[in-house]
C-alpha cells in the first residue's frame, strides 16, 4: 500500500485572512459541511482566541463535522490554546495548531523576544497543548527563513513535549522547489527524533510555486501532510490550491506514489461555493477549477480532441466534478423536490420554516426565471441564510430609472432593525443612485473598494447576477452578496448585505500566515 | 556579468487561444506597443497562415515594433512559414517559430503520420525558413511526452538546419519541475551539436505548476530562454505567467543568478491592458497582479509590516507598477492635458480627428463623474479603438425602468450599418430586457455564455462599470467589453461590441499550444 498524503484544508483560517474574504458563522458551517464531503483530513476552522466570533464558528464546527479532524489555530501562550481546546470540545477528533515565530526578523521586528525566549515560550506551549489534546502540530512561523541549527533545536524540543505534526511554513512565498524540498530533508535528517512526528509543508504563492514547492516538500523533503485552501485563497497571493495539489499527486501517481483520501467529484462543488460566500472570483485560466480549465478554443486543438481526448487533456473534467449544466427545477417543481435537491447540494436548513421562507423565494425565481439550476439554488440558500442570520438592512423593494441624457434616479425601501426606510437618490447609474439612496439614510460612512457581478448561470440572459460589494470603513473590510434576476436589486441587496456584516458586533484579530 | 533570461511572450499567440481571448488588430497592437515597454525580448505576434486576420495583425505589429523581435507561429510546412516571413517583411529584428508534434499520440492520432515522415518534414521546414530568416525557433509539439531518443534524432537535425532556438514544450502541462528539467539536461547533454542553439522552456499550467516547471527548466536543465504570458493567458489553465517568471528571477537572483530585460514597472498596466482587453478577470490572490497581492488583512501581519516590511514582504508593490489611483483630470482638464495623459499612458490614436472624438467622450464622462483615473481613460481609448475599428452596430440611447413587482422594460436605440433601429422588450432584469430588445431586432442567434462586470476604479461609487460579454455562434466565441457609468448602458454597448465582432469577417483558426 502506498503511503498517505494527508490534506489539511486552511480556507476557513488562513484562506479567510484574505482582506474581504471574512464569512459568517453559517457560512464557515457551509464551507467545513463540503470540506466533509470533499473528505479532507484536517479542517482548520478558524482560531479560537482571535474572537468570540472566531471561537463561536470553531465550536459550531467541532460540534457538526464527524469524519474530518476539526483544528484550531492558537498562537504559542496558555490563553490562546486553553481557548482552542475549549472551542474543541465537542469534536469528535481534534487538533491543536499552535505557532510562533523563528526567524530572526520575525523574532527580533515583530515579537521582540531573544531565541532562547522563543524557544521556552514554543516548547512551554506545546507541553500545555498536549495535556489538553492528543493531536498537536506546531509551526514555527518564517520557519523557511529561520537559521537551520535553531529551527532544529526548537523542532527537537517541542516532539519531546509531545508535537504530532510538525509544520514548517514558507510565509512569505520565498522559496523555490528543489530548495525547499531540501530544506524539509535537511530538517528531517538532522533532528534526531523526527520519525516521531510527520512532517507537514505551508506554502504560499507570492512566486506563483506554492504548488510545486508543497510538492518537492512532499517528494525530496519527505513530508506527509499538505496544508491548502479551496482556490488558493489567502492572504496576498494565496495559499497553495487544494485542487491543484490533490490533482497532481493523483495525475502523477506513478512519479509522487501517494495517495490521497480526497473525493475529487466534490472539487468544482467546493471551487463554487468558496468563491460565492467570499466574492473572490475564480479567474478563467485557473487550472482545474477555472471555467476555461477544461475548454479548447483552437482549430487544431480542437481536431486533436476530437481524435483522442488525451492528445490535449491529461484530466478527465468530470473527474474533479465538472458537469454539464444541469435543469433541476421549474416553476413546477413541489416542495419535495425543493427540498430532496437542497439535501443533494448538501444545504441544510435549520427548520421546516427555513425551508419554506427558501422555497417561497424559490417560486418567486421560477416565476421569473425559467430554469432553475444548481447554482441559482445554491446562491438562494446563501442568500436566505445570511439574511437570516444578521438581518439587521433588509430591501423591501426597489424602483429605478434611467435615460440616455438624463440623470438615474432610483427609489429603495429597506427595513433597518424591522423599521421601513424610503430612500431616493439619483447617481451616475441605477446601481450607484440605489447605493446612495440607501446610504443617504444608513449613513455608514463606508468606502467601497470593489463593486462585481458575475452571472450565475450561462447559456441564457435569463441569468440571474450575483454582485459582490465590498466594503471598507474603520480597518474593517466585508463583502456582502447578492443575487437577482435584476442587477440593480442584487446590488441593492449585496450593499445591504455587507452593512449587515459591518453592522454585526462579530471582530476579527486574525493570526498567522 | 550573469546570463540573460530571454522573455519570449506569447499573449498574441498561445495567450489569444484562450476562448474568447481573440483580439482585434489595435487591440493587438496596443498590447504589442505596450510588451515593448515592458522590454520582452520577442513578442509572438501571432500564427500568420491562420487567417488573412492573423496575417495582418502579425505585419501590423512587424511594422510597429522596434526593440522587440516580432516573431510569427507556422506549422512545418512552406506555405506557412512562406506566409509567417511575408507577414514579417517590414520588423527590425523577426524569427519564424516552427512547429510540428514529435510524440508518440499526437504524430499517431492527430497528424497521421510516421515518426520518419514527422523528421523530414521537421528537417525540411527548418532547412526552407532559415532560406527566410535568419533567426528560426523550432518546437517539437508534445514534446514533454516525445521519446527521448527520437527526439534527440529531430532536433539534432534541425539544428544543423540552422534553428537557432529550440523549445521543448510541455504541451498539456504534465511535468513536475524536478522531471522537466532533468528532461531538458539530458536532451541537451545527448543532442551532439545542442551548443549550438538556445534551448527554450514552453510550460502549461494545468496542474499549477508552469512556473516552477520553466525555472526547473532554466536551473536544472540550462534553457535560457522562457515562452509565458501576460496574466498566464492561454488555453485551458493557461501558460506560464510572465509576472510570476519575471519576479521570481528577480527575487531570487541568489539562486538564479540570471539578469532579465525586463522594466517590472510596466507588469501592472500590462496585466490590466490584457485583462480590460479580453475580459478575461485576474482573480484577487493572483501573484504580483491580483488586486490582494499586496494586502494584508490580518492583524497580526499588519502589525509585522508596520514593524517591518519584509516580514511578510519579499517583493514591493511600486516595483511592479502597482501605484495608488490617480486623480489625473476633471471636467476643466482641458484637450492637450488629455492628450499628454493618452501619451503618458501610451495610448497611440491615429489622427488629431480620432483625439477629438476621444476628447469629446472625455468630457462626457467628466461630466457624470467627477473623479477620471487612468483605468477610465484607458477604457474609453479602448472603447474607442474598437468602435472605429468594426461599428457596424453602434448604441444611440437606451431608457429602461424596473420596479419591484413589475416586468422590467428597455427601450434600445442602436444603429446598424448607419440605420437606426428602436426596440423595446421586458425581460428578467433591465440588463436582460435591453439585450432582448436588442436582438429581438438583430437576431444574431448568439448564445450568452458569460456576463460579468467590474468596476474600473474602486474607492467611490462613482466608478464606470466595465461590462464582458461573451457571446458563441456557429463555432466562435467573442467577447464585447463595454464601459459606462450607467451598468445597463454598458451591457447595451459591450453586447452591441460583441456582436460586431461577430459580425466582422474575420476568422480564426488557432495554433499550437
Amino acid at each position: 500500500m502506498a503511503d498517505q498524503l494527508i490534506i489539511f484544508d486552511t480556507t476557513l483560517r488562513d484562506g479567510e485572512q484574505s482582506p474581504g474574504a471574512s464569512m459568517t458563522r453559517d457560512e464557515k458551517l457551509r464551507i467545513a459541511r463540503q470540506l466533509e464531503r470533499l473528505k479532507v483530513d484536517v479542517i482548520e476552522a478558524g482560531f479560537a482566541a482571535s474572537s468570540n466570533g472566531d471561537f463561536e464558528c470553531v465550536k459550531a464546527i467541532a460540534n457538526t463535522i464527524k469524519d474530518s479532524t476539526v483544528c484550531s489555530l492558537a498562537r504559542a501562550n496558555d490563553r490562546d490554546i486553553a481557548r482552542a481546546a475549549e472551542a474543541l470540545v465537542g469534536a469528535k477528533r481534534s487538533r491543536i495548531h499552535t505557532f510562533i515565530a523563528t526567524s530572526a526578523l520575525h523574532m527580533e521586528k515583530k515579537l521582540r523576544m531573544s531565541p532562547d525566549q522563543v524557544f521556552e515560550q514554543a516548547k512551554l506551549s506545546v507541553r500545555f497543548a498536549r495535556n489538553l489534546c492528543a493531536d498537536i502540530e506546531f509551526s514555527p512561523e518564517d520557519g523557511y527563513r529561520s537559521d537551520p541549527d535553531f529551527l532544529c533545536r526548537v523542532l527537537e524540543a517541542v516532539i519531546n513535549e509531545g508535537a504530532t505534526t510538525l509544520n514548517i511554513p514558507d510565509t512569505v512565498g520565498y522559496a523555490v522547489p528543489e530548495l525547499y524540498g531540501e530544506f524539509i530533508r535537511s530538517l528531517r535528517e538532522r533532528v534526531p527524533n523526527s520519525d516521531k512526528a510527520i512532517w507537514s509543508v505551508h506554502c504560499h504563492n507570492d512566486l506563483g510555486m506554492a504548488v510545486a514547492n508543497s510538492l518537492a516538500g512532499v517528494k525530496i523533503g519527505g513530508a506527509r501532510q499538505v496544508e491548502c485552501t479551496i482556490n488558493g485563497l489567502g492572504e496576498r497571493a494565496g495559499n497553495c490550491s487544494l485542487e491543484e495539489i490533490v490533482m497532481a499527486v493523483k495525475t502523477r501517481r506513478d512519479y509522487f506514489g501517494l495517495d490521497v483520501n480526497i473525493d475529487a467529484t466534490q472539487i468544482v462543488p467546493a471551487s463554487r461555493m468558496v468563491s460565492q460566500t467570499t466574492g473572490f472570483v475564480v479567474q478563467p485560466n485557473k487550472a482545474v477549477v477555472g471555467a476555461n480549465a477544461f475548454a479548447h478554443a483552437s482549430g487544431i486543438h480542437q481536431d486533436g480532441v476530437l481524435k483522442a481526448r488525451d492528445t490535449y487533456e491529461i484530466m478527465r473534467a468530470e473527474d474533479v466534478g465538472w458537469a454539464a449544466n444541469k435543469i433541476v427545477l421549474g416553476k413546477l417543481s413541489g416542495r419535495n423536490a425543493f427540498k430532496a435537491r437542497l439535501q443533494e447540494l448538501g444545504i441544510e436548513m435549520e427548520s421546516e420554516a427555513d425551508i419554506n421562507t427558501a422555497f417561497a423565494r424559490f417560486k418567486d425565481l421560477a416565476d421569473r426565471k425559467s430554469e432553475i439550476f444548481d447554482e441559482d439554488i445554491i446562491a438562494l440558500a446563501s442568500d436566505e441564510s445570511v439574511t437570516r442570520e444578521q438581518e439587521h438592512y433588509r430591501l423591501v423593494s426597489l424602483r429605478q430609472h434611467s435615460e440616455t441624457g438624463e440623470r438615474p434616479q432610483a427609489s429603495v425601501v429597506f427595513a433597518a432593525g424591522g423599521v421601513e426606510h424610503s430612500a431616493e437618490s439619483d447617481g451616475n447609474g441605477p446601481v450607484d443612485a440605489s447605493l446612495k439612496a440607501i446610504e443617504s439614510q444608513v449613513g455608514s460612512g463606508a468606502e467601497l473598494v470593489l463593486y462585481s457581478v458575475n452571472a450565475i448561470t450561462s447559456g441564457s440572459t435569463e441569468s440571474q447576477g450575483e454582485v459582490t460589494v465590498r466594503l471598507q470603513h474603520g480597518g474593517r473590510v466585508v463583502n456582502g452578496v447578492g443575487a437577482d434576476p435584476d442587477i440593480v436589486v442584487a446590488s441593492a441587496k449585496a450593499y445591504l448585505a455587507a452593512l449587515n456584516k459591518l453592522h454585526s458586533k462579530a471582530e476579527r484579530v486574525a493570526a498567522q500566515g
